[in-house]
């Protein structure tokens, strides 16, 4: 399409599927014998670090995801064995979990267990607007989850992250017998609990979790409801390009042109930074609180900026919200209203580049300077999702530049492997999740809506 | 029913229901969407050590199990993850497992595979006819993996059984990964293979094994004959005596008398050895290789009549057979032949006793003296059970002497956890197995068979 006009685009990728959603619990909590296996929307994840996708609130202050106050929900810990699948090592670490029981109703309720991911517990429960805006209508307990190696639920303390020996137990399956006891524990001693159903809910890696969840202990929980959740996305179960291909289409929704400045602005980044003249024009266009000085610095910005627009799909909310950053609704299309002209010389293109990223990194106005270095919440555990994606979770990603707006980029699980080896100690096992999980052939599971 | 006279009784326990199993397989064969979970016969296992209990043959020689020669197999190694569950540990070990085609049908053939057990794998392929017996039909490959840290499938070679350390990798839920991987490993090596059905055999641990894949990994395998596999032997599914008071059913089956006689047996061996003449004709009259000198040997004389009735009950099959020992068909009914008066003086009460078991320990009369240190094959792996009992395998028996044969043990897990951990350093969690596989609540679970 390129070298074309731009055609205009519809826009939007994330649709409310909140109702439906509650719908199909309800189905699964009233009729225990239902199979269901359902996809309600498109499969997704982001490159390295995974950022969970809130499920949409129906209710609250209209146009925005609500946070919880504190006062709303209890913290409480469980002591969970650091090896539940070996004997040598029995020390325990304290998991954290949040209670909200305002809903809560001893002879019919149910219990909707957020399974975490990785990050901080709250901000999962802050940003998880379907479990409080269902509880009412499910008299329902909202049980949220923290994931081992995250936000305060570290097995070893300041020494988990020190070494892979330290690190060994973080894993998705120790995440999930981690659930799997302390709903076992919440069975036992909160009265009334022992026969409540339990529908896992999570969102990205923690949707993943969720459906795993119902897969593996299918007599925990009575049902999934797994958003976003890419449990395709390993080896060679979806075209390596599928992830990046999504995004550009959402920017593509908004505008033909909007994808293709995208797209040409890597060639312009390039011609721009090959001399120091240039570099310092950048740093200076984009705003950069620490100057660009090498190639390398050149490399980590495309970085950032590819991770600005990925993220930028991932949090397009039809309402203003704050999950990664304040944003306003429909993001992209704000975005995109900067990057109509895709032909513009180099240094105007880039102009209208930074524009378009000053949207998500500056939304609010009170950002002085931008940095490479930050581009989502802190909430967010990357370095033990850069672990977890050395080791279980290796999800191929590639970029060609004609099925996407990306610089082309193969897949290369060998060069993967070796920086794993170099930073962690340990060697990635690409096909351990399809192994064990299933891969595509899981149809003799039920009770989990994907969407 | 003591001190009243004792009421002949039918005799055996164990009845051929091989043909019924194959049909059930052949259904789950050819109707993949099938909901099968049955139970065709008892659920049963021994106490501590727990043989498996061969699938009854249903052609081959009449009347004995038949022994195949090691021609009708391949021996074949795989390289297994030593941790399938954490990424610090990488090394492999050469998994063994067997391999008979003389009946697969690439087209249109299924693959039986049995889930090996505590115990050399050779021992249970050449113990476990019905898979022989039906292959021809099924057009089936037969597959024998043995279960990891047994016969020759030894994780860190002369070495694994060295500590807690070595040991940490023998458990249920690795031999269950070993499983899954080999699986797929044979479906991408061997032509023809991709894409036919796999069904999971095994019996007592292995037939837990069995049903436990199909639950874990029902990608893996569309279904299970679980043989005598005591899946809710654990904690409080089932009251502790319930074994031992199977086992004296068996007994009672062929005769009142004989369980009772073996009931006043323990009270004649106490007054007996109270005395050192009496210590003296005990061992004479058990013709033991050598002497009892102490009450801990009195007690190691009862714990090996204990297991010597326990073990006759699990091979109380209805042809000659040399699975454990040597032995008649129906020997629980040749055994009991000795055992018809419970009321004689202590002495002649004790030769009949010896004579019963003889009939366990010297039926091919080759044995010119008997050795409490050895009750049955030595094809079982006995140390790696006693690890496991003391890990995951955590199944509570008792005995009351009222409704069961045995002297009165109750069960007490605080001694049983101090033994293990003076053992292995190691402590048992005893909720750990339920917790994982779901104890009772498997009704979300399709295509297994127990028998």
């Amino acid at each position: 399409m390129r070298g074309r006009g731009c055609a205009p685009g519809s826009c939007g990728r994330h649709k409310a599927g909140g109702a439906q959603a509650a719908l199909l619990i309800v189905a699964m909590l009233r009729l225990p014998g239902l199979l269901l296996l359902l996809s309600l929307g498109s499969v997704c994840c982001p490159p390295g670090a995974l950022p969970a996708l809130p499920l949409a609130s129906r209710r609250g202050p209209p146009g925005r995801a609500q946070p919880r106050p504190a006062a709303l929900y209890q913290t409480r810990y469980f002591p969970q064995k650091i090896d539940h699948f070996g004997f040598d090592q029995d020390l325990t670490f304290q998991q954290r979990y949040l209670v909200a029981d305002q809903h809560w109703r001893k002879d019919n309720g149910s219990i909707l267990f957020y399974t975490g991911n990785e990050g901080d517990i709250t901000w999962f429960c802050n940003n998880t607007g379907f479990m409080w805006d269902v509880a009412e209508e499910l008299n329902a307990m909202l049980i949220f989850a923290e994931h081992r190696y995250y936000g305060e639920s570290l097995p070893f303390g300041n020494k988990s992250y020190s070494d892979s020996k330290h690190l060994n137990y973080l894993t998705s399956e120790q995440a999930l017998a981690d659930f799997a006891i302390l709903i076992q524990h919440l069975k036992e001693t909160i009265p009334g609990a022992l026969n409540a159903p339990v529908i896992a809910i999570g969102g990205s890696y923690g949707g993943m979790l969720a459906a795993w969840f119902r897969m593996k202990y299918p007599h925990v929980v009575v049902g999934a409801l797994a958003a976003s959740a890419p449990i395709w996305q390993f080896e060679d179960l979806v075209p390596c390009g599928i992830f990046y291909g999504i995004v550009t289409n959402d920017f593509k929704k908004n505008g033909q042109c909007c994808s293709e400045s995208i797209l040409n602005s890597w060639g312009a980044i390039n011609r721009v930074s090959s001399t120091d003249e240039g570099l310092k024009w950048l740093s200076s266009a984009f705003h950069f609180c620490s100057p660009l000085k090498s190639k390398q610095d050149v490399a980590v910005l495309k970085a950032w900026l590819s991770e600005t627009w990925v993220n930028l799909a991932m949090v397009n909310y039809p309402y203003k919200a704050d999950f990664l950053q304040p944003l306003p609704a429909w993001p992209i299309q704000v975005v995109c209203k900067f990057l109509k002209n895709p032909k513009l010389p180099d240094k105007l293109l880039l102009q209208n580049v930074f524009q378009a990223a000053n949207v998500y990194y500056n939304y609010s106005g009170a950002a002085s300077c931008l940095n490479t270095s930050q581009s989502a919440t802190g909430n967010l555990g990357l370095t033990g999702w850069y672990y977890q994606a050395c080791t279980e979770m290796v999800m191929p990603m590639c970029t060609d530049g004609v099925n996407d707006m990306f610089e082309p980029r193969k897949w290369n699980f060998h060069v993967f492997s070796e920086e794993c080896f170099k930073l962690w100690k340990v060697k990635p096992r690409p096909s351990w999740i399809p192994s064990v999980y299933g891969g595509k052939n899981i149809s003799s599971h039920s009770n989990i809506i994907f969407r």
